[in-house]
């Protein structure tokens, strides 16, 4: 059985939506941060840094923590959701790990500074809106060209990507200028998969 | 042959030290990002989002960006540097992924504030430093049971955590309060192909 330890968040919901793609039978246990469950000494033995979400396979006997590192392994664990020609892999894994330290954590940022911080950060506000412009604006001609970011293909890369365009549109993060983005984000999130994983454990609804 | 592109930064000396500690032949292009290099049409041919490193393999026909993707592709050429026993191998792509998500990129926006802003950006310094230092003490508790990150073998999940410890000791932020990473460091630091991988295209030399 796999256990899926998450809240509602973009990294999150990239889980619960590839466990729904792959109909992969799992517990989900919800971690819930604004009560600092994710500090407990329970949760913490799953993950020493107290972050979502954590991945245990009983069958395997796995803990894995990271996002992206979980969406991989679930490809590999299934032989689904990740090209298996060599090119085409190796896209995929490069969108995947765009997302992962390029874009991800520079949305968190500006989330930060935007949604939650009170100082009004006008230096730091300025910076994360204009570097996750620039991450939409790689991405939007990238799916110029491309169906998928990996290309024909729906793989763990648009899964990753999603995670945090969805956050982005309840957040009024607004990418609308991208038309190849916005019509990438809409043809992800009509698959029926996507629309129940961004219900788990309970839907995103904005700051 | 391998060609890459590359600059004297943190994300580069990842591939220099893998591509030495593989022994694989290479043909390195320097990439001056003080010059605007990467901003140039040529460069962005090889990744349209203008960041260094860049790996082409000619004998795969395969071109990526991103320096953990890079690190994972040369593992998988090589079967080198990952471990092959599941639970190990997944210790090494959590704690790769760890690096790519949750620390270097923090580690990038500490550097941005600290070092090149002139503004003296208070809450950013501070939020910074915390969070970098979170990380450090997360790696820490860590290393204090495992010799490498994955466990007994040094992987990639070590090279990509050093390149940015080695800058961080460049650029004096402080982590000898941290023992066990302290020692990790050396260890890694102590290796030839790091003493190498850290010179190439040039040694960084601080801000």
């Amino acid at each position: 059985m796999i256990h899926l330890y998450t809240d509602s968040s973009p990294n999150g919901f990239k889980i619960t939506i590839a466990l729904e793609e792959l109909g992969l039978p799992y517990t989900l246990h919800h971690v819930r941060l604004d009560a600092g469950e994710h500090r407990q000494p329970d949760f913490l033995r799953l993950h020493p840094h107290g972050r979502i979400p954590v991945l245990v396979d009983e069958d395997s006997d796995i803990t894995l923590f990271e996002s992206a590192a979980i969406l991989l392994y679930l490809a590999e664990k299934t032989g689904n959701l990740l090209p298996t020609e060599p090119r085409a892999r190796w896209q995929a894994m490069q969108w995947l790990l765009f997302h992962a330290a390029s874009v991800g954590p520079l949305m968190g940022q500006r989330v930060h500074f935007e949604i939650f911080s009170r100082t009004r950060n006008a230096e730091a506000m300025e910076r994360y809106r204009r570097l996750t412009n620039e991450a939409f604006a790689t991405l939007d001609q990238h799916l110029s060209r491309h169906h998928f970011l990996a290309g024909d293909a729906y793989s763990i890369a648009d899964i990753a990507h999603f995670g945090w365009t969805h956050i982005a549109r309840i957040v009024d993060f607004d990418f609308s200028q991208y038309p190849h983005l916005s019509a990438w984000h809409e043809r992800v999130a009509a698959r029926p998969a996507v629309r129940l994983g961004v219900t788990l454990p309970a839907p995103a609804t904005g700051a």
